[in-house]
């Protein structure tokens, strides 16, 4: 057993310790309600329906601290989970977070973590109530979050004749994740020092794609209220998250893969990676952690939902139409370009 | 990257049909709630206040396989978790899980850990209704439930003059774990074989209270309703938690130490392990895991409290006094008991 002397180490800092130094961080909670520092936070609840969910970020699987900050990993675990709640059309309440820490943590990791966790919170009307810690082997962040709703969209409701949409540009999450594995973006970068300076650009934003994901929240609530059949956030690639949709739905469905938006800061990477083929149509239509939304809209709402998402700046893309039988992305069945996408399990 | 071809293997399995197993066990979500298989559950809310806690449990650290099956670490975790909300005098709502799982490990394994959570569950009356699976180096299960309570009982009540009580006893945990350890008790003991069958039988109780702890909830309503100014979970032994109370309330504590309960299987204990000395006492006062409530009451209230909890076929005992000043358990200092305690990120 690891024990370490340095009172910096969150191994010396003690349970009690760490908690109270969060706590602090977190503040004072909300009127009548209890955050941190007792059995249980009690929270104001949601209102009838209450939207619970959960996800989990491990070291080496979902993050490498070779390139992400603690700040990093704060900020999109907690991005993803308002992801979560945004793909069902309703808003985030509260948050309670686990974290597996090493015994040899620095503290001052914790505290960026959480001031990751908690800019994010504020970002979009959350906040982080309470929470426990254990040591570990390797570093992990959970957070469960509940959220309120009044209609769900669910990913089981797109009908045949429904246009497919997503928000905004894909792939340049997956693109983010090239950049910062070969070290052509981010904490100091050694490959990036003969980019021109729109390069750069181009590769500092694809990182932040992977690093600084958005939950797409205000375009959730819009596009539920302007009817959207099914939902879903991009999570794990069009393709796997597609066929979630269309196998909870019972549908099929063909995409023209010449319509689906892709990141514009892709072609700057495929043209920087000289040792690799990058595609980007292939990464827009594989990558994963876009967090961009799904949704399937009846033909005679596009223009509506359209309309509502410009005004929110964000763009909202037909990339192909919810059928009766048959699973296509261009010439290919889903399940061949579902076999490139991401699988927790499987790590591919 | 360990990629298994085993198809008993999580790794062969991947997530989402992993995922579609676990929702299957899970079965259909009770009436106007969507439980697995979508971006985030939709449940019913639990009132006007929500209690929401979380609890993590690391292998090596909360537990280890050489004793402990998956179906005792599915049915530990949302027993901790459900102690929290009976520490608050509520009760469970909702669960949801994450689960870090080594690429081999089994499917049956994963079975087995699915089957003790859903039992404890159905025990107190809570479901789980989604989750996130992620891979990882080391197993570990954390779950976040949401529950009701109208007046929550805090750690930071207790007032001078009021009694510490406890319910049950304590150390058997504690007990239990050197048991297992020792494998004196357990999956195929190989300790124990001469082992006398009153014995045997007081090894396997305690091993019972480490490996299937009992939250003690309906005992934590009661208790509430029986006007406890304060309370808290057993869960890192009781000079932490005790501790925890008094540093909340800000106020003092007297702990006769003859009159804690110790758990009566410990002498038993004590007497078969030759090579090192055990003390009932010292581990009654120290050992966490044991999951009983302690909580402080008006003088006038211990009687009723008593009786209602007799009801319920549970001890309630008398330990010590809230006092102005002051923090002892018999003639030493509690802070020097509480060194003795278990602390997650220390280990020790």
């Amino acid at each position: 057993l690891f024990v370490s002397t340095d009172p910096q180490k969150v191994s010396e800092f003690g349970e009690d310790g760490l908690m109270a130094r969060i706590a602090q961080r977190i503040g004072p909670p909300a009127r009548d309600e209890i955050w941190s520092g007792d059995d249980s936070a009690v929270v104001r609840s949601p209102g009838p329906r209450t939207l619970f969910t959960t996800d989990l970020m491990v070291e080496h699987v979902d993050f490498d601290l070779a390139y992400a900050s603690g700040y990093d990993v704060g900020w999109k675990v907690i991005a993803v989970n308002v992801s979560d709640i945004a793909a069902m059309g309703g808003r985030p309440g509260r948050a309670v977070a686990t974290l597996t820490l090493r015994p040899d943590a620095m503290v001052s990791f914790v505290d960026a973590l959480l001031d990751g966790m908690l800019a994010a919170a504020e970002e979009w009307g959350t906040a982080l109530v309470g929470g426990d810690i254990s040591r570990g082997s390797e570093l992990s962040v959970g957070v469960a979050l509940i959220g309120e709703v009044t209609d769900p969209v669910t990913r089981s409701g797109a009908q045949p004749g429904n246009a497919i949409c997503v928000t905004g540009s894909l792939g340049g999450a997956a693109g983010g994740l090239i950049a910062l594995r070969r070290r052509m973006a981010g904490p100091g970068p050694t490959e990036g020092h003969g980019f021109s300076v729109d390069l750069k650009g181009a590769l500092e934003r694809l990182a932040a794609r992977q690093l600084r994901p958005r939950a797409r929240l205000e375009e959730g609530t819009a596009l539920a209220r302007a009817g959207a059949t099914s939902m879903i956030d991009l999570s794990d690639g069009l393709a796997v998250d597609l066929a979630r949709v269309v196998e909870a739905s019972g549908v099929g469905c063909r995409v023209e893969p010449g319509d689906v938006p892709v990141d514009e800061d892709l072609a700057a990477l495929a043209s920087a990676v000289t040792d690799e083929s990058i595609d980007p149509v292939v990464l827009a239509l594989t990558g994963g952690e876009d967090f961009e939304l799904l949704c399937t809209l009846p033909r005679e709402r596009i223009e509506d939902a359209t309309a509502t998402l410009g005004e929110l700046g964000t763009s909202l893309s037909v990339i192909g139409w919810i059928t009766d039988e048959g699973r296509s992305i261009g010439n290919a069945e889903l399940d061949r370009w579902r076999e490139r996408g991401w699988d927790h399990l499987r790590g591919r």
